[in-house]
């Protein structure tokens, strides 16, 4: 993603990225390096950049919006973790790197993603001890809080990991393809757009909107994902390719073969663009992104 | 636990243990099973007790108390859960039944840990929802969800859990067994107690004795489930046990023996009560607690 405010906006990141993290003390600190490893590895950030565009675009502050950024940049790596683990995906390369199991091993891997996800709530719930004297505020940051743990969860991002988790090696209907697409990739997307917003005080057609708008792109991402697993070369990801294929993990390409999964990236990739394309240049941010997003497997 | 009090407070989360829980798709079923499967085996709910009797003690009112006892619950269940694990303790039994990788594979049981931990914080973020018209009890609210944050993270639960980890197979000092037993027990059973404490808006000086009567209770807990583990009846207990010697995880026991391990339960016990005493018949609940845990190895 090159445009200028992505840019902007994942240098912000990347700066407050491990100041949100619990202070830890120097017998934890085998447990901070392996989160920190993870966090550091150079990922997109698109989720924590997307709630701080989200934010911006409805008239928050986006710096104000940063512990709830970070939060949510620190549940997908965690998420990354606990998928790489050998009873999971069993993957050994992410984002060009070893997977933190195979540098901390597999206990301190699982820790660490529990540490993540537990810090992830504890930088939230720390940055709103600091609004109790702007009632207005507080709620808008427990409204997102909420948004992030749901996405999160058991009816959104762990919902999708189990459903794919399951139809390894067996048929996939189409319509639990599109389920757990929507849960494990769109539902946190979904999730950092409509906190962002949340943080903003948007109100419900704009939430609507950018709601809309971060289910298509969360869905064209996935499906180009997809279409990256196998066209894809290693060295630009970061990760193994054909690892679908080899699990039979029923995915787009492999359901709709690639020429119809790249159709229907655009087809998404469009939806998500029409959705915001009435803001002009307000909006320049969001239509960008999805274009660039659809790009990768043009 | 047998006190009266104790077995109210248990029915009463009993009853509500699955209520919180996010509802889930047919297609997550098998995430949900895994869930509830450790949920309802039987543990001795501890610490929402706790929680609901320092609510009640303060002068809270414990049905409102209710999300965050269970989602506390949900929380130790995770801990449970991970620990398990193959690459933790690879234990086969807890509370009397196979432990959960055991019956649902590990990819299943990870999930359904992050599932759980999750679900305990969407839980009591959703009923911070209910309590927008009423400021008071929100920021209530708020100090609690961070305390459990906090001692479930990675300056509690987890960094003890890491540590524990880290000690397997090598010498442990007697500083650092005790930075493992306030952390690995006494955080989440102290944060217990704080939740409840902040729930009813109680005071400094309330607060304090509270937290000072939990951490004497949660290392007198841990150091007596360490004599168990050498001394303890298999059916009792619903865990296997001389786990610990078997791994050369290092326990109160093992570096002091047997006799002075009790000992310390005691002195331990007796610091907890002596907290509460001044507090006369208010106080029974905890004095009788703390009694009654430390009867399981006189």
């Amino acid at each position: 993603m090159q445009s200028k405010e992505y840019l902007r906006f994942k240098e912000l990141v990347e700066e407050h990225l491990l100041y949100f993290l619990p202070e830890v003390d120097h017998k934890s600190i085998t447990l901070y390096e392996s989160m920190t490893y993870s966090l550091q590895a150079g990922g997109k950030l698109l989720r924590p950049v997307l709630l701080l565009a989200a934010c911006d675009f409805c008239g928050g502050e986006e710096k104000l919006a940063l512990p709830y950024a970070c939060a949510i940049e620190y549940i997908h790596t965690y998420s990354l973790i606990h998928d790489d683990l050998p009873a999971m995906d069993d993957d050994d390369l992410r984002r060009g790197i070893p997977t933190n199991h195979k540098v901390f091993g597999e206990a301190i891997a699982i820790l660490a993603g529990d540490g993540l996800l537990t810090s992830a709530f504890e930088a939230m719930n720390k940055d709103m001890l600091l609004y109790f004297d702007n009632t207005e505020k507080l709620k808008r940051r427990v409204r997102a809080v909420y948004e992030i743990s749901k996405g999160a969860g058991c009816r959104g991002m762990i919902a999708g990991q189990v459903a794919d988790m399951e139809t390894e090696n067996k048929q996939c209907s189409k319509e639990l393809l599109d389920y757990i697409h929507v849960n494990k990739t769109a539902a946190l997307i979904k999730a950092a757009v409509r906190a962002g917003a949340h943080l903003a005080g948007a109100d419900k057609k704009t939430l609507g909107e950018l709601d809309e708008y971060a289910e298509n792109l969360g869905l064209a991402f996935q499906i180009a994902d997809d279409i990256l697993d196998i066209d894809g070369d290693v060295e630009k990801l970061g990760k193994n390719t054909g690892v679908d294929l080899i699990k039979k993990k029923s995915t787009y390409p492999c359901l709709y073969g690639l020429e119809e999964s790249k159709l229907r990236v655009r087809e998404l990739t469009d939806n998500a663009k029409r959705v915001m394309e009435p803001y002009y240049d307000n909006a320049e941010f969001f239509v960008e992104l999805a274009e660039e997003l659809a790009n990768r497997v043009k």
